[in-house]
Parts: structure tokens; sequence; C-alpha cells
């Protein structure tokens, strides 16, 4: 049975996973770039962005595991760009088709969650992001049918991940704790308790200061 | 300088540092024991009960420097007790002095910060409770002045280490974050944003699943 998962999902020491005021400048709010520091270091990062180098350590050995047989992601619509409500009335050819550039990193279909869908957007090096209105269940079966028998992969926000975890449709969660406190923005863990009741979950630190948490579902 | 520092204080992986519904009964509210089985399971906390036994491993390296230099204790009055508002009208001989037994593990001067002072106890082995109604400045001018030139020890709750957290009061935290969500109760980081501003922190996880944090003022 494919695997629905959570990777490289950073939080504060309070639990935050995005700042306060997201915006098109923003896309972590008052959080900035702070939460993934630790990412952008890595080798897998680095390679994203078509660039060399990059950390090969503990770190990065979490962030390469995001790719690994995953088939689809469902994501928020915060992570496809700051927009709520209708989208703008753009002509077509100059739609702005969200934070991940031409070439976003997914390769997969992605399935961005909305309560206005729009068209399908077909973008260079296989990502296709699709736009549904539909529960966490339904967004799923129509995910896995796309993914053809590979894993799906929740790529956040924190809202997202936290409904999926509520209808209790996530098996492994790869959590960063980031030794900053944020004070303010979208926690993770809300409405969650007692999670460790349907999950194991170990925990490893790394030199780069941050605490990565695995999650699996007994 | 004498430092002021926090020791084995647990919080939730949401950051918990006392569970819902504190109690004669149930110290720690719904949360139970589960913040503090790593720490009773430690050497430390055996030796603290006169008893044999306990684990020698990275958990209790950390348990057993609470003790080290300190001359006295600052706590809020719910680690003394579970009663609000002004102390039961019971017969001196029958007064309940706390949860901590006739032989309380402080060995110290304990000042416990309450709107209702009343007169100090002194208990077996070297504790007295003092109790106080002032300031977290003053607080700590008069314990110490107590502790001879020793370090002093906030003992919390959450809600007395984020007092002297925002009064810029302390040196040092040992927190340990357990992999647990707890879902209510009262928050450790609350209106602490960007504490990492003053503090430098590691992070180290224990084999026991628990993952220590020492913060230490820059």
């Amino acid at each position: 049975m494919p695997r629905v998962r959570v990777h490289n999902f950073s939080v504060s020491l309070d639990g935050f996973g995005t700042g306060e005021g997201q915006s098109l400048d923003a896309p972590f709010g008052h959080a900035g770039v702070r939460l993934h520091e630790w990412f952008f270091a890595t080798r897998t990062f680095h390679a994203m962005q078509g660039q060399p180098g990059g950390s090969t350590g503990i770190d990065d050995a979490f962030a390469s595991a995001w790719e690994t047989g995953i088939g689809a992601e469902i994501m928020g619509r915060g992570k496809f760009g700051p927009d709520h409500g209708p989208w703008p009335d753009k002509e077509p050819d100059k739609q702005w088709n969200g934070w991940w550039g031409d070439n976003p990193p997914f390769h997969t279909p992605v399935f961005v969650l909305t309560h206005h869908p729009r068209p399908s957007v077909p973008m260079d090096g296989g990502t296709t992001f699709h736009f549904l209105d539909a529960s966490p269940a339904e967004a799923l079966a129509q995910a896995r049918a796309a993914a053809a028998g590979a894993d799906i992969r929740i790529g956040g926000g924190p809202s997202t991940i936290r409904e999926f975890l509520s209808a209790g449709l996530i098996d492994y969660l790869h959590i960063v704790v980031v030794p900053i406190v944020l004070g303010r923005g979208e926690r993770l863990w809300d409405g969650q308790e007692a999670l460790e009741d349907h999950f194991q979950i170990e925990a490893v630190h790394s030199p780069s200061g941050v605490t990565h948490l695995t999650l699996s579902r007994r």
C-alpha cells in the first residue's frame, strides 16, 4: 500500500510552521527563511536549484528522502502562492503560476487545495498543478490515482498537515525542530492531542542545531 | 556573578510544561507523569527518593546538574501545591506543607511566589519554604541574599519561568522536549518571540526519546 508522507517540514520550538503575515515577498511571513536555513544549506536543495555543492551530512540525508518513491504531492494553497479568495483575473498568458518557477522541483502531479478551482497548469519538468476543492480523503484518492502506485507527499502548510493528520491519513512525518521562538504564525500541533498514541516518534539532533523528528504510524 | 538557572524542565512537542486540570491528586493535570518519566528513571531521581539504582546515561547526566552550585530556589505556587487564593485555614500542626514531603529534595531556602504570603516553614533536610508576594526582580534579590553567593534555580512552573525570562533574569535553561502532544495546559514559550537572540541554543537527543535543550545567555 502506498504511504502518505510529510518531509522536511520545519517548526519553531514553539511549534509554528509558518510565521505571521505571508505575502508575495514573504512566503513565510515574519519567520523569513529562518525555519529553512538548515534545508537551504543541503546538497539536495542546491541540486534543486541546479547549483553545485551543499552539505552532505545528517541534514542532507533527511532532506534527500523527500523525493524517493513519491508519485504526487498535495499542498495547501498557501504553499502555491499568497492569494486568497478568487484568483486574480488576468490573461492566461500572464497568469502567475506560483512561487515555484517555470520548472518546479516536484516533477509529479501536484494537487493544490483551494475553494476556488481553476484549470490545471502543466509546467516544465513534469510538474502539473491541479486545483481541487476537496476533503483530505477526496484529494488523497485523486492523488493516489495520479501517483500510479507510488507514495503521496503532503507538502504543507501547517493547516493542511493538521487536516490530514486529524483525518488519520498520514503514515509518516519528518518534522524539523529549529531552535528559534517565532511567537506567532500558524501552529503545526494544534488539535493533535495524544498524537503519540498513533505514531512511533524518534528524535535525532544535527550539528546544524536542528532536531529531526520522525513520526511513523504504529 | 552567581547565575540564575532552570533545570530538568520538561515540555511536550507542542510546548506545554504542565497539563490542564492541576489538583492535589494530579500535580501535572491531564499530563500525568508523562513529561517526567525520563527523569523518574534516572539515578538522580532515585537518590532523591532514597532508592538505589536508576539510569546513568545522558538523561542522568543532565538530571544531576540541577543541584550543583545552587543556593536557593524560586518556584511558583503551583509547584508547591494545588491551592489558589487564601491558604486553607487549618491548625498550624495540621498545616499541609506542599507536595514535597517532610524532607524536600531542595535542601536550600525555597521562595514560593504567591499573592498570599504566610509564615516561613522550615522542613527537614535544610529546606525552608518562604512565601513571597514579589516581582521576579524582588524575589531574585531575596533569593540571592539567601544563597550567599551560590546560584539560584528557577523551579517553574511555566508561567514563573516565562515571567523571569521576560524580565531578562535567566542565564541558563535546560529544557527537555518529550515526544508527546499534550494539546492543552500551560505553554512555556508564549510571549518569548526571538528568545534565540539572547541565548545560544544547543540540542542533544537521548536514547530515551527525549531531546535535551540548553539555552545559555549570550
